[in-house]
């Protein structure tokens, strides 16, 4: 992730804390019971980027800038990243249900019915297991403001599901439910990591904002590469969004700018899940650059909040990981 | 509920913080979509005996007998009230999850695969709140207890998961199971209850193994009705946790005592699902009544823990609520 010599200090630092993260997370779900150690180290291997606790690590890193160090601090900002992660991770498990779900219907390949049930209790697991090591890290408002924070990413997943199939939806619900489904997760990233690490509520909240913002960004990017991108290289399967009837940015702008005949078009190619003929449509109105522009602004809005933040090497990493939500074609 | 004169009067009191426990978890769940609100309605169908609010708000009043009334406290236990019963509704709907995936493999109707997947963000979204709601309470140990019972109970789904279909499960491992499963939030209800009361660690430690063996006993009576229940009274289907490979008590019970003879027989109707054959083989070794007697011993074991109480309703009132879980044909 690093980008230039400012940078590459802080990011030895980080490896070096994101190992003690990855220690805390597999400790505080070592079981007693051997099957449920057996689901825990295979959800490990769903344990990708690990961007949500680098954006904790490293914006805590940028608030105590100039501050004398302290161990206790960064042990719980250590607990809160594995604390993302494992709420994360917990979407992913059911996710993944949902998704089974959906490939079923699609006449795909589907997981045992005692897989898609020990997913469900899995999640679970693991939403609990977030809830109780977030309680040891003795600060009672990070308990509330995660409880907020994840009820809102409920709320945001249903929300969603109620607008499965939509051809209407306007971009201001889409922005909506990502900001929900995705933003608010990142801006507790970032916002929270903020607090524990000292910040003023003013220099919390632009930080939070940060980590919203760039959320929703990296959701738009990952909306264009599912149209887009290249399967080997994503490394998941492609078009999955349009089966399942969640229509991305690109697809929404679409279908607000065409003409009521391009509309009956793309609604039968939508239908037939034609991605060629739809990535032809889409790109014919001009929609697959405005989303990928929104993406842009959305991170240089991002990177504009980090002003409040003395100049540093964590400061500028937060810069660069910005960047890089909409530069990966992974 | 009420059975004897002394306790009339805790049951018109219970009535009353009952109606404030609902209106309390109505509050909580309030959102601002549309659709989760449209979704909590539903789900507050499944409100019944509202035992485990129940269990918090009666041993906390027993708890008290004697001492001067607090406000601050019956607060704090309507919450506590509203939290277990948010968490077990919780378990409910993704329990539903789990059921409609068998009731399919079964050839049964099933729900739309829009309805599992909702089922699911619908259980996140329960688990979610009543975390939040925990954490308002002000009590931080309460967040870390709570975290502690929920990622058991989990665990234990898990355990009787990978158990599913062993005709070879031990007593034992039974017990295991149903302890995690239900056990641990029936015992956290009462032994949390007492600790907001004011119990000292002894007394709460007594409660709340009250609250685990009475948990145990529903459940064991639970499984007798699954088995032998008339199911207009019940009020569900019947033998469903026999089509899920859920081997209950009396059915455990029998394959350790039946000859290797009888044990084939056994096994031949469970893969049939043929209810009243597998009856009638359990009733020949006496299953059906070890497992009733076994959930006696318990009650009268949980009404035991009792004597750390003073003498009052409320008292009178938990030794009511230890038999009716026997008692009970629904």
């Amino acid at each position: 992730m690093s980008a230039a010599p400012e940078t590459d200090e802080i990011a030895a630092i980080l490896t070096t804390r994101l190992g003690e993260v990855a220690t805390r997370f597999e400790q505080a779900l070592v079981n007693d019971l051997a099957p449920v150690n057996a689901l825990i180290r295979h959800v490990e291997r769903y344990r990708g980027k690990m961007l949500r606790p680098t954006l904790v690590l490293t914006t805590g890193i940028a608030v105590r800038e100039g501050m004398m160090a302290s161990p206790t601090i960064d042990q719980q900002l250590n607990a809160l990243a594995a604390v993302v992660e494992m709420i994360h991770m917990s979407t992913l498990v059911h996710d993944d249900v949902l998704d089974e779900a959906d490939l079923r219907r699609g006449g795909a390949t589907i997981n045992s019915l005692r897989g898609n049930e020990t997913a469900v209790m899995l999640g679970d697991f693991l939403i609990s297991s977030s809830f109780h090591l977030c309680s040891s890290v003795g600060e009672p408002w990070l308990n509330v403001a995660l409880g907020e924070m994840t009820t809102q990413l409920c709320a945001g997943e249903i929300m969603q599901l109620s607008h499965r199939g939509n051809l209407t939806m306007t971009d201001t619900t889409y922005f909506e439910i990502v900001r929900r489904k995705t933003g608010v997760l990142a801006g507790a990233c970032c916002g929270l990591a903020a607090r524990l690490a000292g910040a003023s509520n003013e220099v919390a909240e632009s930080l939070r904002l940060y980590g919203e913002e760039l959320g929703i960004a990296f959701q738009i990017q990952d909306d264009v590469l599912d149209l887009v991108g290249e399967e080997q290289i994503v490394g998941k399967t492609l078009g999955i969004d349009l089966r399942k009837g969640k229509y991305t940015l690109p697809i929404v702008v679409h279908l607000t700018r065409c003409s009521p005949l391009e509309r009956v078009k793309t609604i039968a190619v939508i239908e037939a899940c034609d991605v060629e003929a739809l990535i032809t449509l889409v790109e014919s109105t001009g929609s697959l650059t405005a989303a990928r522009e929104r993406a842009r602004q959305l991170v240089a809005h991002a990177k504009g909040r980090l002003a409040v933040l003395p100049e540093s090497g964590a400061r500028q990493m937060l810069v660069v990981i910005a960047d890089a939500a909409i530069e990966r074609a992974f």
